[in-house]
Formats: C-alpha cells, sequence, structure tokens
C-alpha cells in the first residue's frame, strides 16, 4: 500500500528536523518545504534544509520564496533596522523576532501544495511549552487554521495540522530527537548571521538550555560547554 | 480623530474595486494589498491597480510577489500547461481556474501587514453567492480565518476580515459599484492574456451576465451589447 503524503515544514532548526523524524516514524511519505523569507540567516538555513534532505532521502522538495516579509518588516529577523534582542528566558513579552502571524503564512503555503499533491497531513514543529511565546506557535491557532483550511479546500480534501512538539520543553525535543536519532549536527538554530551560534540571542539560549536539561551534548558544537 | 485603517485587497478585478469603494465609503484608510502569483494577466492586473490607487489617491501600497503558485501549480490560472476552461455557468464543478488555498495565503499576508502597520480590518472582495464556488470564498471559510488570525497574532492585536460581496450577485455588485461610482472602466478581470476580454472564460462570462442583470453597459468595452 501506498504511504500517505504529509508536508512537513523544514527551516532546518533542530525542531523542525526532530518533527521531520517523527512524520518519517509515523508512516507518512514526507514532502518538505521550505521558506526564503529574508531572514538575517536564509543560507545558513537552507544548507542546513538541504544536509537534512540528504539525509533523509527526501524526494519531494517546496522552497519558495516568500521575501514580501522583509517588504511587511515588523520583526528583527527581517528587518536589518531592528536589533535582534539578547534573550530573556523569564520575560513574559513576546520578543522582537516575532514575524507577524507568519506560521499563519507557511500553513496557508503548505495547505496549497498538499492540496495539489494530494497530502493528507501537514506537520508543524512548532511548541508552545518552551517557545518564545510567539502566538501563532500554540496549539489554539493549529485547531483554528486546520479548520480553516478544511473550509477553504476542495470538499475532497482533508487535511489534519499535526504538531507532535506542541507541548515539549526543549529538553524534551532534544530527548526525543536524541531517541529518533535526528542528526542535530546538520540544524542550525541562532538568529544571527555567524559562522558559529552566537550563543546569546534567544534562539541560541533555548537551544543551550534544552541540550543542558536533557543532559546531552549539542553536536551542533559543543555549546554546554562554553 | 484619525481614521482605522483597513488592509484592502486589490487585484484589479471589479469586485476588488467595489470592495475598495465599500471600505473608504465606511470611513476607513486604506492600504491595499496586491499579489502577482504568477497568473496569466499579470501585467493587466497590476496595471488595473495602479490606476484604480491614482483613482482613489490611495498612500499605502504593498505589491507582493508569491511566485510560488507557479511552484505548486494545480491551477489554469499559474500552471501554463493547464488550458483555461470555457465557461459553464450551470454546473457545480469547481472550475480548474481555482487556485489551491490562494484566498488562505492572501488573508495570511494581509494578516500579517495589518498586524505591523495596525490595521483593525481587512476587506476581501470575495463573493460566495455568484462566483464559481471556490472554497475559499464561502463566508463559513472568511470567519474561521478570522478567528485563526486573532489567535496566531499579538494579545493586542484585533483585525476583523469584512467581505461585503460575499452575498451579492454579480448584477448586485455591478449595481454596488455604480451607487459607489467605481470606475469599472479601470478594472480587469478576463482570465486570458489578450489585449481585451476574450468574453468566454468563467470570469468575463460572469461579468457580463452581472453588467447585463444590473441593465447597465460596461465601460469596459460595451460587452454586454457584443
Amino acid at each position: 500500500m501506498e504511504k500517505q503524503k504529509a508536508v512537513v515544514m523544514l527551516s532546518g532548526g533542530m525542531d523542525s528536523a526532530t518533527c521531520l523524524a517523527v512524520a518519517i516514524d509515523s508512516g507518512y511519505s514526507a514532502a518538505v518545504l521550505h521558506l526564503n523569507y529574508g531572514q538575517r540567516t536564509q543560507a545558513k538555513e537552507l544548507d542546513s534544509f538541504n544536509k537534512l534532505c540528504d539525509f533523509y532521502g527526501i524526494k519531494g522538495k517546496l522552497v519558495v520564496d516568500v521575501g514580501y516579509f522583509t517588504q511587511i518588516g515588523g520583526s528583527s529577523l527581517t528587518d536589518n533596522k531592528i536589533e535582534v534582542e539578547n534573550a530573556n528566558l523569564d520575560s513574559d513579552m513576546i520578543p522582537n523576532s516575532y514575524v507577524p502571524f507568519r506560521n499563519g503564512n507557511i500553513l496557508a503555503i503548505a495547505a496549497s501544495w498538499a492540496e495539489v499533491i494530494g497530502a493528507t497531513a501537514i506537520y508543524s514543529g512548532a511548541t508552545q511549552a518552551d517557545s518564545s511565546g510567539y502566538p501563532d506557535c500554540r496549539q489554539a491557532f493549529f485547531n483554528a487554521f486546520e479548520k480553516a483550511i478544511n473550509l477553504g479546500t476542495m470538499p475532497e480534501t482533508k487535511i489534519k495540522i499535526f504538531s507532535p512538539l506542541i507541548n515539549l520543553t526543549k529538553a524534551g525535543i532534544v530527548a526525543l530527537g536524541g531517541r529518533l536519532r535526528v542528526p542535530f549536527e546538520l540544524t542550525w538554530s541562532c538568529y544571527q548571521n555567524n559562522d558559529f551560534p552566537c550563543g546569546i540571542c534567544d534562539s541560541c539560549a533555548l537551544r543551550q538550555r534544552g541540550f543542558n536539561q536533557a543532559g546531552i551534548i549539542d553536536p551542533l558544537l559543543n555549546i554546554g560547554k562554553r
């Protein structure tokens, strides 16, 4: 029997890499979607994406340019005039790396592609438990968007959104990825565009804490021991 | 008092032009969004968009390229290998001009922009009453998407989606546009990329029937009398 197809959003970070591993482990044939949205680290993320695709032998790849995020602005990730904030993991404030409604846009593209290729699932590696508080990374948002997709596509199209990491902490993701043998050394998390992770941006801080708490050493650069 | 801002989706067709007129008539300051999505008639639609912006003195304009629709394919509007079907207005079938989940993508972009510029409304000229049966042009879809937007954006962001044409027939839109003095001669509706509207595609047939039923002569080319 032919496998069901799933569109998996793969940024090249450790969360989406783990999410891809979960989709494959669940028996889906993965078609992976990557977005160039004018983020500072676009080339680094695309490189990680391609390496992960090679590692998993992915055949269905779609890389799309959504440069309009740069036109729209409003985030330190896509607007060079806004500085990337250093992390404050204890703050309730949504950091300025938030790209307005990014997941809404990504899910919309994923839904269009899924409908065309006949995929029955969309996988997102978003987390709400230990994330930066981005509003478009919450289960309630995914539920609402899944409903919108199924109302806004052909009657025969039925698409389920899976967000298997949504309630995991970063440490939980590291542990899950470890069990699924995710090649974390191929992933890129840092929000700065340097040769090595900066270690102090929001994303680096979350990754570092996750590996530390999971008791695993980050193969990317042994960041837990710096 | 400063006017509230609304993001208005303006393709350059007669529906979106009428929708823009409604938004302005309702007291909003309109910021207009146009998408180049690799459709056959991209240049014609952009030309109409710009003429309409000039006519209404619009200051906030955003034109974004979403060429990924061509990559994704699946529609006669964006895939040159698929022929544009001639109209069959009595059929229940969704025509192959349907671009998978297009409105979901457009609304997602509109929501991102609206959040950045502080707009409190998004206007769509979609219709369900007398449309081609596209699933993403139904009120239930807009309701679901509005919910998704408000769950997926910052807590202080509150955005309402208005689709003032949703229950109007094409004739009703012509009549409304006529009352609001919409410059229909600046709009473009045809799905074919010719100098003049083809008169036989789905979109032309709907326009022609609408003007005929409203008892108004289409200023674009007197199409009701051919």
